[in-house]
């Protein structure tokens, strides 16, 4: 079978195209063809080095991916071959808090990942996906969804009526605004884009802002709460827009960490953290029953992620050199 | 001024109009021009001395009401003449959790109630009202509209994606269907009447039972959910359902624990409670805190309460009988 | 080796010894060599069909014990032969909330117990064994102390300062106040039996009632809490004692609902749960999470379980007959 | 009667005696006789305008203190003259989460301070004192006390055996070893002196810490939990520390953000907190709901707060440099 391999870590370039054996599932474990994956800004990372440069080279990119399962290793009995699975991004978080054993199992860098016609799984990470989820848009959920979910419903602990802020139109964001309607939240995008706050009202955004044009968003976003401030303020920017969104949410209110992509910038301010009561909270993706939790809500209301393109297995690279151009709206997906 | 008193506890015939002198509101306290009044069980009950005998009669019925700011008295000033308010069902519940000081404040009961034409309330259970909201439609959201709320997202914790049972087609439960719609649930109504369920279907119900018809129905309920059981069941019935409704939610799943429909009855077998770790809670109304999140979600999503029928303020009595007669759909309302 | 089996549901006699195969892990499982194992009331239940009618016979009895790592299946890694261990209650529940495929792995009745000479184990349901535990100490914990630490610290929430009222002088009973005392609590014992009250005094019980002498427990309890009620019951009595429980809790209060020794009784008038907010929370053991930070305390504050006798392995049927008696103080423990 | 004013933002210098006139409670209000205060930074930074430039001036300065009922404006009825008193830091945060409302009614800051030998404040925010503690003793309990309170069981949730890390030996980090003792927790102190170790070793500290002989104390903190680090840092050092704090904590931990100590600094890298999962959490003291369950704890185990050295009235600048030089250890109470 065919797979990719990070073999330095010089960007998307590093990541080559090879053919290795098939691997064999091991107890607890299960093979598993892979038919879509997709990607996030972490794969971008992870190819410059910029993530964790302690990862093992070479190693089988990307977390996010759909298939279906071809085998069980010796024990395995959750799934059976031709059941249609993902994979949750840390594959030994299953539910409960996050703990280090947990964490130190995410696909793409601790343990393969999912650019490749064939992967073991342990099938301790693995969910079952609706009919009503094509093999494309599943690949879509397991980072990007997650985190959206993990940030509203666990961290946020939201209900109808409140205010969120979600910053700019990537997955996460996206992902973000639609829970957040099907929640009945009142949801602000920011952008630097007038046609992606456009295509963001259309979607539901409840009220959109370009920090463009209005660097100081934080203001109208007092505005719009009658001076209070949101209840949660989904932050992806990292240090450089961190200190914005310490003054856009609410006295008590919620900052769900998700970001790197602005970098450590100059740091945060721990002052108004104290003074207004904050909490914030950092969010690293989540556990298999927060998956499951997303899954029945994706179901039931017939969620559809929103693909920017697909890429096929071939032009994996051009797909990654695309998300790293920041055009895209939504998620970036690689046919296997 | 003109005021109900329920005199003795005979029922609807026990409440009788006088002619009484306009209260005077004292430090901390306001006087409220009241333009309407909506009726609960707990008001026909109470009427009957099944729900407090020890209440000191005569007493001013009714919870729930909504009406104008008149006067301040001293050191109230929260609100000015002329604003739109209605009153926290127990108006020393600002908010954080239940204790006696604040449970021993109820409209109705411990203090006077709303069926008069003007009433003085403590200024720290009053509520403003958004324009979006009629007098009549206000009046009916501090007993039935909190307790939902309080049940489904303080008790419940709910998210999209889950199921909840909500019983009946009374005040409550079509609050708890409203506000389940907006949170992205899935709602199961069971009522005695097809075509009360017919309605609650066209009001977003995902799915109905007639529990005339179909007894045992906490076995559609979990079939509904593949055999797992609803996450939250809003018990209106009391001990006669109770059992039913162990049955009907999931191992570790919640009950919120509300009404008094089928009186004691023969009890409740604790056994199911403990075996699969369900959570039991009463829900006895709400804080002001959570009639004010309730509020801005009213207005955000223009949410307009259930009115089953409006009635003259000289025919209070005839607005408790058909309540007694349990036709309504929906909220009944006295016009003040 | 040798095992018990119970072959019918005649009570401790239907207790038998046999010699049987040992038994070989398979993938993700364990064995282990049973050093002790400790009686709880569910065991003696269980052998009189009390429990479970549809438990299949014969079983291996018994859910807690504690013993040493012998060999790993395949994929098994976590332990290594000869690390000192015990099992938790249900082998599944490693963490997060129960739903019924955790709930359906408890020792001694979906999975052999731990009534034999060596037993086969998930290892996910597998605790290491600090240092200052014996193996019959450590054989006290799975069931009755982690129920007691799940009541407190998860269902009770307690703080320092809180009151808790947990009833009689068995496993659970002694648990909660050695972990209430910890946690500093005031911990109020009911018994009734003079000379176990001051047994449970000189632990550190801050108050004690015989209920015997005193049916109404309730009201001194009220009374030492200025009126208010506890802010915890631990009700280990069922039907029979929850009334009163009802009524010993303050508004807003909790009540860990765990036993089963006085039967299913006449029931429970749900009024009061409802009237004064109150949360009846069933605890059926807890997850291995639990487990684990239970073990952290009492290493930390070297506890010492209290075994009130230890049989041979032999005596296993007598040893279940004294746990009948109910003249025990705290836990019955088997050497195996 | 005689009061201080803070007449400009000169440092302790600033503070002046005066001669004013008694004030008047109004509806509400209760007027109370101070007999003693106690020092926070808080008032040293206040009085050198770092805190918040914004506050008018001349004002009456400290929040803490403690005193006896005088006299009920109208309509105030919780205490009555003589009782024993002391003031939530916020008088309006009564129970509930924080918002603006509650937060701007801060003592020595919003409204008039304790420094003063009467003073009016609002019934909603007296506590009644229990007669275990000195007027002394209660007067360092609301802004340290209360602080340490909520970072523990509120924001930390801290279950026995669990460890936590608190900064310094000044009255937070002394309440907090105070009460995490009483929990049943692991404490480690930190210190720049060995002399304060020692000296927290003897309240109950089991590990103590020398940040200037060991500065990476991060290190020994992850040693001695297993490398996993700690459940809940108690940061009181603000910027300069917190980078620390973020390692020293456990994936998933929780760092109580309370210090202003060390100045705003170079600000925090958010890195660590969304990859580890770390709940940074603003503290800025409590509810008046979090004083009395505090008080409740400080009364049953008869907890003494420890004061480092009472001043008397007319002394009270030099108690302010005092408490500025650093070498305190626990709190600074002036006699009033």
């Amino acid at each position: 079978m065919r797979a990719y391999h990070l073999h330095d870590f010089s960007g998307p370039e590093g990541w080559r195209l090879a053919d290795v054996p098939t691997p064999k599932p091991g107890p607890g474990e299960v093979l598993v063809r892979v038919r879509a994956a997709s990607l996030n800004f972490r794969d971008l990372m992870i190819s410059k080095g910029q993530y964790n440069p302690h990862f093992k080279l070479p190693l089988v990119p990307m977390s996010d991916g759909a298939g279906e399962v071809v085998e069980n290793g010796p024990g395995a009995s959750r799934f059976k071959p031709g059941d249609r699975v993902s994979c949750n991004f840390m594959a030994r978080w299953v539910d409960g808090p996050v703990d280090d054993f947990k964490a130190k199992s995410a696909l793409g860098g601790e343990i393969p990942g999912m650019l490749a016609e064939e992967v073991v799984l342990p099938e301790c990470g693995l969910i079952g996906l609706p009919d009503s989820l094509t093999f494309e848009e599943a690949a879509t959920l397991p980072c990007a969804g997650v985190t959206a979910w993990h940030a509203l419903f666990e961290t946020g602990g939201v209900r109808p009526g409140q205010t969120i802020v979600t910053q700019g139109t990537g997955g996460v964001s996206i992902f973000a605004l639609q829970f957040g309607k099907l929640a009945g939240l009142r949801v602000i995008v920011t952008s630097s884009s007038d046609a992606k706050l456009e295509r963001a009202r259309s979607m539901g955004a409840a009220e959109t802002i370009n920090y463009k044009s209005t660097p100081d968003w934080e203001k109208p976003v007092r505005a719009m709460t009658g001076g209070v401030g949101a209840d949660l303020v989904v932050e992806l920017g990292g240090a450089g827009t961190l200190p914005k969104s310490l003054r856009a949410v609410r006295t008590g209110g919620k900052v769900a960490m998700i970001g790197v992509l602005s970098g450590a910038g100059p740091g945060v301010d721990p002052v108004p953290i104290l003074i207004r009561g904050i909490r914030l909270q950092g969010v690293f993706v989540g556990s298999r029953s927060m998956f499951e939790d997303m899954l029945r809500a994706i179901e039931f209301h017939q969620i559809k992620p929103v693909i920017d393109r697909v890429f096929p297995f071939e032009q994996a690279v051009d797909a990654l050199r695309h998300l790293e151009s920041g055009s895209h709206f939504g998620k970036v997906v690689i046919k296997v």
